[in-house]
Order: C-alpha cells, then structure tokens, then sequence
C-alpha cells in the first residue's frame, strides 16, 4: 500500500483538446454541440458523473456552442460534485422526476438563442423518446449527426491524458503480477479474481472496470465471471481486466501458466506472440484501422494461425471504453500521431483454449511507442504449481 | 473467506415472471417484445453481457413474442457466454463492425415473419440511430413504447429474485460491518472503502456496483469518489453502496459516527431515523408510490425537518439499478404484493451535513417485510475514536 496514488482531475479543462474540437466543428458546420453520452460529457465537464451510467435516465448533458462558453445540465442530486470537480461554469439543474432532463436542456437553448442553429448530437447515444423531445421542444434547430466527430476529438489524446491513461495501464499491470505472484494450484478463478483487484485499489485504483480471470477450457469465454474452477497445473490462465483510477482507465490482458506449460501450449503461445509483437511494432501514422487489421490477419495466415477476431484492438475512451479507429476490417480511419491504441488480437487454437495478450500503443509522428511493459510477455506468467 | 459463496445463475427460465409478461404483452396487444436494454435482455434471457454496459454498441436483443420461443441476438464473441447461461435456444449472432446487431434483428423478424406485427420497444433506450435501422428493415411494423410494461413485469420479483436480491443485501450489509469495525481516525476514505469493498469480494461479491464512503463535509456529495480525506474523531461517515453477487445486486447506505458522536449529531441522527423508521413501516400493497413520498414529506415537516429529497426510494432491478415504482411525487403506480422497494429518504439538516439510510423492504399481501436489518441502525456505527 506504499504506491504513491494518483490524484483526481483537478486540471479538468486543460485536459480537453479544445483546438482540435473547434476546427472540428467549424468544419462541419456545427453550431452547438449537445453531449449526452458519459464518455463525451465527463470529456468536455471534466467531471464524471457515475449515475449517468447506473441509474442510465440520470443524464448528464453538456451544451458546447462554437463561439461561447458551454453550459452543463445535470440532475439536482450531482450538482455538489459538477460545481466541486468540473471545469464549467454555467451548471443548470433538473429535478428528476418532476423535470426531464431534456426539459432543462431546451430551455437552456431557447434562453441562449441557440435554438435555431445547426446542433451536433450523438445519434448512437441519445434514446428515441429523448430525441424526440428535443425536436419538440426547439423544432427549427438543425440536427446533425456528431457522433463520429467527438470521438474524432477524443481520440487524439493530449499529453496530460496519455500521462494518465498509461499511469492506470502500469498500475494495472503491477497489480496483475504481483496478483499473480502469489497464486497457484489450488485457488478458485475468484480467488485469483479478488486478489488481482484488491493489489489494483492497493495500486490507486477507485474500482474495477472489468474483470475477465479464466483458466483451463473456461478461456474460451470472452467475458465470463470468475468461477469457482480451481486452478490445476498445466492451466493456461487468461485476464483481460481495468480499473478506475481517478478518471483514467485501464483495460488489459495477460496470459499465465499453472507450473511448467507443456511443449504444446509453449509453442502455441510463442507463435502467437511472434505475431503479435509483430502487429504492436507494426503501428504508425497514416496507415488506416483496416490496414492494421489486414496485416495481422496475413500475418497470422503467414504462420499458420486461424484468423477468429472481429478486431484486433481499439483506441479508448479516459473509462477505456472502445472508440474509434477499432482495429477491424471496415474502419478506414487513419491513425494519427497522439491517438493511444488498445492492441488484442485472440487466438483460439482449440474449442476449449484461448490466448490473449493486450497492450498499450501510442502513435507517434514517426511510428509508435509501446506503453506497456510488452517486452516481459515473451513468457506466459507462471503460477505455483503447488498451493502457495 | 469462509463465507458460503453465492452460486451462478441456473435457473435462468424459473427466474422470469413469465405468466405476468405474456398478461401484459396480451393486454397492451403487442405481438412481439425487442428487449435491447440490458436490464431487460439480461432479465429475459438469464445471461447478463456485461459488454452491453463497457462496450455500449455490443447490443444484446432479446425478440421475445407472445406465442412462440423467443430469439436471442448477441455478438459473436459473447455466443459461448449466451449458450452456456442463458435460457434461450435460439441464439444468432453478428460480427461487430462488420455487421450491425440492428440488421441481424432485422433478419429474424422477417425469416419468422414478425416484421408486420406490433413491436414493443423501449424507446427510452434504443439510440435515435438503431431504431431508425429498424424502422427501415420492418417498414410495415407498428412500434409502440414497452418501456413501462416491461418494467411493470419486472418490478413484481419471484421468490428466487426476491431470495437472490436479499442475498446479496445482506451480505453487503455484513461487510460494511466488518470493514467499518476495523477502521477509525486517521484512515483515509478511500482506505476505509477498499476494505469494504474487499469484505464484499470475502461475502462473495464478483464486483463493485458502487461506492459513496464520504466523510464530515464530503457527506454532502451523493457520489464521490473516495478521497483521501482522513477520518477524524466527530466526523460522520456516510456510504451508499452495493456489488454484484452472481447476477443480483444490493444498494444500500448506512451511516457511521468516529468515536462518540456529539450531543447535535446524535439528535440529528434519532429525529431523521425517527421518520425513516415510520416510513419503512408505512409500505403497503394498494397506495402508490406517490403516496409514500407524500408520507414522508409530511413526516418530515412535522418533525421540523428540511425535506431536500427528489425521491424517497425505487424498485430496483436484478442489477440494482433504478426502475418503477420510484417514490416521488409524480409516481402514481400502486405498490404491488411481490415488489421490491430500496427505501431512502436523505437529510440534509446543513450544507457540510448529510444523513443517509436505505434499506429492502418487501411489498406483502398485507403490508410490508423488510428485509434488511433496520432494527440495528437504531444508532450509528462506530469508528475508533483512534487508529486500529
């Protein structure tokens, strides 16, 4: 517990890619930009409003006009923390219940006399009945699809960002070895689970993203709770995991072995992860999301590898959510200096084995850099083989 | 650790409150349920995705129609999971990105000949952008909102949730317990929450819901994180907080006092708990959840407390999150025999002072059953004055 912790945002607006969101939106013609999902409203506030997420009708909207200074509607209850944490100003109200939220937002557009213009929203976040209110409530605005552009914004991370993010990915991956460590034969999927987070919030975590922890045939299962199946030796054991650190996430994976891996299951993981380090080193600019899928997927060809991931990786929201470019065939998106990548081919030699190694890439003005400590992968991470 | 662990989910069909589902469907004449939320996927198929939540556009549908097997539509990389833990044969799937979960929806209403039925949706969660794609692929569909009923089916438990969810209750409840008995002055927040965090992992948690663990003036804010504020002899400790258990989760709060509390704070405690207490007891089948606010409200005033408190409680789902009947003014659904209620009036008597409690409490034939211990916050619990 000696970790020095990391410290909640409390630089909030010069987290932001401000240059970029405006040249953005002066390019599409977009007046005002009315965030709603999480990911983009804890960007552009700087305060990340967790109800938004687990009591989902709690929105939080932040209201981003071109020319003027944003706005930031959000439920009565969190008012203390957006006033406390983030970094904007004009912080308007809702009672839930007796208001809705997009009430509060149309008459903060009608009172600003933005009302009229042309409005970017997020037409794969906002609900149907939401929308819908909105074009009742300000019926001669314009809307337009923006999506794709706040993740275009977000995507190229600034250095204070990509400081952080890393920060949560090395955290994340101490906690797993030394996790790991101390486990062996004997102990439950669960076991291993629980003390892999407790070493995170050791580590400075404030909760756990997610939680994949596998072993044996249960490695197939992309997303499957931690079970009690104890370890045996010869287990492979599989972790793709993250955790909340102040604002910033993680989202890894990591490959283990119970004792000593068999010459089957050696050869197995050095052949993927021949391919793999060749994918990381493969990262650049200019090259497009699709490219980077195409070259793995003749890579794995090339050494004889069935080819079985929709994607092979994925730039990443601060709460490590996927977002665009994802590594997968139809993305033509380019990779751009700045933007951080979450590289994660699989590969399933077998109906009951999987493999899965994850890390952190930054592109760069000239190629890439890896985050992450990828060069200690060379090996599976060894368990005891007797109960420790 | 010695704990009885929660098991996973095996029973998944017997779990669904079928008979109820299938009056309402009848009732409201709709043909055929798209459940896209994952409350509702999750609560009609009995495998929760957690994908749905971290990677948002992972959509998991369930076509649930009224006279025949429902279908079961997931990501590719979720279908070992779906066929493992789910109740639904029929499972189809999609590949992420290259294809979109809407057109494989789309598919199946037609190759079953649904897409010329009423459709029930949930228009308060399908993004504006899926239900477009739908609209397209089933032109001749009628689309009505389902939102409520489902709801209403949902919020009506059967023995095994009502069993399951108190479960998880009170084992979130001994381990606030256990961790707040090991903690006094001079532990940070945060330390203090990762205790009880780890004590859920020992009651068998598989992971965090959420966690408020504020102190003295932090109380104010319903959902910080953590901090590194210190506990100091005089400070009330408030938490809110709940984790998942195998599929069913707990939210639940309960305050703490650091030593002996002051004559003021202890008042303050009794006259809210007072009201809280009355309240808990006032629960009954055939008032709404209106009436209960109301209650409470006139509760309050006649005990000359600030009433601040948007709403005084909710059913909740599987997953703990919020859902019909919320108590609060404008809710005129009438409580029902089977449902469940986390009841939480707060009390804000100051501007660096909160008081929080919530408890489950069960709907009867004849009034109420409350299911977590209440008799025992009949005082605060009791941090060391001094560092353990």
């Amino acid at each position: 517990m000696s970790t020095t912790m990391p410290r909640p945002v409390t630089d909030a607006a010069a987290l932001i890619n401000a240059p970029r969101l405006r040249a953005k939106l002066a390019a599409a013609g977009i007046d005002v930009l009315l965030a709603t999902a999480p990911e983009n409203s804890y960007y552009l506030s700087g305060v990340f409003i967790r109800t938004q997420i687990s009591i989902r009708e709690r929105l939080a909207l932040v209201i981003w006009p071109l020319d003027a200074a944003p706005t930031f509607v959000v439920c009565n209850i969190e008012e203390s923390l957006a006033r406390a944490e983030g970094s904007i100003a004009d912080v308007r109200t809702y009672v839930e219940h007796a208001e809705t939220p997009m009430s509060r937002v149309v008459d903060v557009l009608n009172e600003r006399g933005l009302g009229r213009l042309r409005i970017g929203i997020e037409r794969n976040y906002i609900p149907a009945s939401a929308f819908e209110e909105l074009r009742r409530g300000v019926p001669e605005a314009d809307f337009v699809g923006a999506d794709a552009l706040i993740e275009s914004v977000r995507s190229v991370k600034t250095e204070a960002e990509t400081s952080r993010i890393t920060d949560a990915f090395l955290r994340t991956e101490a906690a797993i070895r030394d996790a790991w460590g101390r486990s062996g034969a004997g102990d439950t999927e669960k076991t291993v689970a629980d003390r892999m987070l407790f070493s995170m919030l050791g580590h400075g975590a404030s909760g756990l993203r997610h939680m994949t922890l596998a072993s044996g045939e249960n490695t197939v299962h992309a997303h499957m709770t931690p079970a009690d199946r104890r370890l045996r030796p010869g287990d492979t054991v599989l972790t793709d995991t993250g955790a909340h650190f102040y604002g910033f996430s993680s989202d890894m994976a990591r490959m283990g072995i119970v004792g000593t891996p068999t010459k089957e299951r050696m050869d197995e993981y050095t052949r993927y992860r021949e391919v793999y380090v060749e994918l990381l080193h493969f990262i650049r600019p200019g090259i497009t999301a699709a490219d980077v899928y195409a070259h793995c997927n003749a890579a794995y060809a090339t050494a004889g590898l069935p080819m079985t991931s929709p994607h092979v990786g994925h730039s990443l929201t601060r709460m490590a959510g996927h977002e665009n470019p994802i590594l997968h065939p139809g993305c033509d998106l380019p990779l751009e200096a700045g933007m951080l990548l979450a590289v994660e081919p699989s590969f399933k030699p077998r109906p009951d084995q999987r493999y899965h190694i994850e890390d952190l890439v930054q592109v760069t003005e000239t190629g890439s850099r890896i985050l992450t400590d990828w060069s200690s992968t060379d090996r599976m991470i060894e368990f005891a083989a007797g109960s420790r």
